[in-house]
């Protein structure tokens, strides 16, 4: 019982973690296409400029600028219409003086033309005449080379967690392939006498196993690869082997815990016994999740999440998540979503002790409201039921309804 | 030019267009282990209890809760420890009056007990007796049989996007195996003459298709299946041709349209012509994304998404991706996720008009703040730039700087 007196800050425990990791995983070369979600591992600079020619961003007519000063509605100059360069064509026609040519939405320019007069400030007089009754200034209504990307630029910056429109950005370069992260592996350890595979009926006293599950599945959210080890039983011989295996074929060590007091000297024993650091954290400031064991082996995390999967699921967030996109190489993951609602009901918390109370999103008129889900941490429906975390920060001793507060939405 | 005079606004859109969605997606069966992200196709219901025993919620003693009543600092209850019963054991010990039983956390009660004194409030007298302090209540301390979830109950509903605790929640009921919607197959089409395949080097005039890859991303995203079909010329028989095959493969069809006048014609025409009602919305009061084209053909949408890459991904967020949910069965996809900010500048706007403007998220001293991304919106990078959009709504002229806003955040 000598364990948890000194709980730490959450965000204290995630510097020390954080400055503790050493490990980052190999590049690897991936399709471009394929590549939305991975981790940028090199900095992308544009091979060339973007867009490649000075484009038009209107349906109209090319002009020199200089033929429509002066133009106006009663005073409009007139343009010979010379042709048209269609989508995809090179400026297959120039310009004199007094010229226009036919210009379309992202196409090029009639060669000597340095704007775009817009359709609806024209008027055609005959097949090859049009009026222009407002001048246009040199480059107006035109994309200029470059103007995007410039050659030479860093486009994406290593550690970037890749999103669609990034994908369409390299694309646009001719970037086909990428450089990316390997996925961390994450090797999750379930323990505990009580455990038995979720398949089958359990006998009494038993229950089955649902972290490695859970657990498996945020992983995955989280951009790693999910390496269940083993069920354990809550044997220090056998727990030790199976962390060293773990530990052995992955970046990560995540070991769900069994909930009673033995059981968690029992792990952080375990975990201790890897190599160094060792034990950086022996419970957390937090509910749920105190019973939360942060080590360091050899660079590479190892976490002893606490047994009841709230509390699991809870500190995954906080901390495993973090941790997966650190051994990418992304020190910003993507912010966890979140939504402001209007609390319905008190949150009781105490200060000095971080809270994450699980609400219910639910509409009262046309505000969107937080119900507090009020299961016990230990039941997986309080989590099943809930779309998301309240957080009660350290310093306050409760949240009241009516307040205005952050929704951190279980996805 | 006759198209675009009677614009809509998005929410009305989506109601036009979902009231005309027929089709959904046929069920089948998956492992519950890899069902994370996927809409479940039936309601589940719960084939037992769960807890299956009643379990301690703590460490310390099993007692019978009548045994301790009255019990106080000054005039303890006294216990014989007759056992214990450990983890993953059934009730291998029964109380007599007077007596108790170890318990751990999660693990069963001794026969005949009612509650659990947590050994915070017991003192050791010797190797075989203990003394009480505090009274329990009957039911103190354990969780009882079917707390969490009764038999039979509906534990989750036919609609919901799995989360890891919902794989946990099903897992911890044995349920194996889950009907959820195939994903739905979205065939996309990308049109102009002046794109080409992103390898290679485009000639004058031309540029790189990157809305098929985007869009690809988008619709994994979404939880949909791309089918990229073709890459087509602004030819009306092609393009039908590439609709019919798309609509034939697929349950949705995004053709990403032209950006000129007469391109944007013409996806109107190809997909009005693929059978009824057709096309519903011809322009949406919305910037950017105005020339997007919302059909609905034998119960299938079909989207005409505008060319340049800014407002398709807009469009699309709007548009196609809770289509994507609905086609599976889901009618509340996951909500976008959210920050509010401080606004950094004025965004201009027009009332009557609803404008999504790009920003980036930046830190001033502790504040989060917004600072707005004035790219044009035909170019790609203008949303590389950017990490969400903020919504200007159709009734405001503009947004201030210094107001709070909500940014929708680019996943």
């Amino acid at each position: 019982m000598s364990e948890f007196f000194n709980v730490m800050p959450s965000g204290e425990a995630h510097e020390l973690l954080f400055r503790s990791l050493s490990v980052r995983t190999r590049a690897e070369k991936v399709p471009t296409a394929g590549a939305s979600g991975r981790v940028l591992a090199k900095d992308i600079y544009s091979p060339e400029d973007l867009p490649a020619f000075a484009r038009s961003s209107m349906d109209g007519f090319s002009v020199r600028a200089s033929d429509t000063f002066g133009a106006s509605e009663g005073m409009p100059a007139y343009f010979e219409v010379v042709g048209e360069v269609p989508m995809g064509s090179g400026p297959s026609v120039g310009l004199a003086a007094g010229q226009a040519a036919r210009a379309y939405t992202g196409g090029m320019l009639a060669g000597g033309a340095d704007a775009v007069v817009m359709v609806e400030n024209t008027q055609a007089v005959d097949e090859r005449t049009i009026e222009v009754n407002r001048p246009v200034a040199p480059g107006e209504n035109v994309i200029q080379v470059g103007e995007d990307v410039r050659r030479g630029d860093v486009v994406i910056p290593a550690g970037r967690v890749l999103r669609p429109q990034d994908i369409g950005g390299l694309m646009a370069l001719g970037i086909m392939e990428v450089s990316v992260a390997q996925k961390p592996r994450v090797a999750i350890v379930s323990t505990g006498d009580e455990l038995v595979p979720p398949a089958g009926s359990p006998g009494p006293g038993q229950v089955r196993d649902i972290n490695t599950y859970t657990i498996s599945a945020l992983v995955e959210k989280a951009g790693g690869v999910p390496v269940p080890i083993a069920l354990v039983p809550d044997e220090y011989e056998t727990q030790r082997l199976a962390a060293v295996e773990g530990l052995g074929r992955c970046d990560m060590l995540v070991f769900s815990a069994g909930s009673s007091v033995s059981a968690r000297d029992m792990t952080a024993r375990v975990l201790g016994s890897l190599g160094s650091p060792g034990v950086l954290v022996h419970g957390l400031a937090h509910k749920p999740g105190k019973p939360t064991i942060i080590a360091v082996v050899d660079g590479k995390p190892a976490i002893g999440l606490p047994g009841n999967p709230v509390s699991a699921a809870v500190v995954f967030g906080m901390i495993c998540r973090p941790a997966i996109y650190r051994l990418a190489g992304c020190t910003e993951p993507p912010r966890a979503p979140s939504l402001s609602a209007r609390l319905l009901r008190d949150i009781p918390s105490v200060a000095g002790r971080e809270d994450h109370a699980q609400v219910r999103l639910v509409m009262e008129g046309a505000d969107l409201c937080a119900a507090p889900v009020f299961g016990k941490s230990n039941l997986i429906y309080t989590l099943v039921r809930s779309d998301g975390a309240v957080i009660v920060p350290l310093e306050r001793g409760g949240l009241y309804a009516g307040e205005t507060v952050t929704v951190f939405l279980h996805t």
